[in-house]
């Protein structure tokens, strides 16, 4: 298997052109991760056996100290908090709502896919930054990677009930269109759409490729 | 105002006659302590301001180290951790459904009183257990107080809308007999049962007085 971590640091491309100013960049961040974080416990408080609880009460605990993170980089900067951070929970909140899925089975599946794309997705826009912001962002956001967590719950579910694989499949592939606009949301667009385009487009095909790549560690069509 | 770890370590007796073995006792503590997780992190989601999202968020996050912390123990007695803890799950999760709250301001007012009750309760009751275990439950559950933070958002809570205080008065003193029930379902009861239930009634005054005292710095009618 390849490593998640290699195969995103090997990306050419980023979108520092397109990366907002600071304040709105960990504000977003922040509000985003406090929405992971929520999706995670929710996940927890639904796993019928212990040993999922446990793993996803963890991770949700690493999203929980990476939104620290983000935060104390909001108070570095000598932001208000709740300035920086409020105009942003709506959209994630709405996000959290489209992407919650109907079971647990759903919800694990959800967070697997699009806490790995968005990760992935706002460490690529942290190019954008100044040094030291940068370098905090990956600090936190590479701090444990959850995904083999995750991928494992995922794949335990899925032998445990073969027949849970097309529904999955199905339900991934349309996570994509919601996690994309997710992403999207946060750029800084220009008048110079073209340009504007073809700075996103490679960055997004590589992080699509990468969600295939996960789907088929799974198993499942992407 | 009188610090509650002050007003709990003077109490001058215990449950150490009825504290059930460490199996048992780690078991349902930890189970507890992912309920205890699964409501703050709710309350977070809930939460309609930052300054409180982050709180409860950070609030949980406690409560899943402490969950951690007990966890910690249960490997180091070389238990099995899902049968350990999984009789349990049924019993918390029914406290949890009946303690959850009708909206937010219940949520919080309800962990904010059964959390302070029962952490007292339970650090009260490791007095049975063995030294080095006593010793991790006392170290676990007062590692951080989470009662200013609770507190904190309950009090201004109702300075935000005074006529909420009469419902979450009610509200709060139906939650002790949950609360007392839940504490007494951990207790290993003995044939002789009054000697047991004289053992048992000081305590639980103790533990309604400070409940009382935590309702009074809240200025609600306990």
């Amino acid at each position: 298997m390849r490593s998640r971590d290699t195969a995103v640091a090997a990306l050419k491309i980023d979108l520092h052109e397109l990366t907002p100013p600071a304040d709105h960049f960990f504000g977003q961040c922040a509000a985003l991760h406090l929405t992971f974080f929520e999706q995670l416990s929710h996940a927890a408080s639904n796993a019928p056996q212990v040993a999922d609880k446990d793993a996803l009460a963890r991770v949700s605990g690493v999203m929980l100290e990476r939104y620290e993170a983000l935060v104390a980089r909001i108070d570095h900067h000598k932001l208000d908090r709740t300035a920086t951070i409020q105009p942003h929970l709506a959209g994630a909140a709405e996000f959290e709502r489209r992407t919650m899925g109907a079971d647990w089975h759903e919800q694990v599946a959800a967070a697997h896919v699009t806490i790995g794309f968005l990760t992935d997705f706002w460490v690529n826009l942290a190019a954008g930054l100044d040094r030291d912001d940068r370098a905090a962002v990956e600090q936190a956001l590479r701090a444990e990677n959850i995904e083999p967590t995750l991928h494992a719950i995922v794949e335990r579910v899925i032998a445990a009930n073969p027949r849970l694989s097309s529904r999955l499949a199905v339900w991934c592939r349309r996570l994509v269109g919601d996690t994309l606009l997710q992403a999207r949301s946060a750029l800084v667009m220009h008048d110079d759409n073209a340009h504007d385009e073809a700075q996103i487009d490679p960055v997004m095909t590589e992080l699509i490729g990468e969600h295939t790549r996960r789907m088929d560690r799974l198993g499942l069509t992407a």
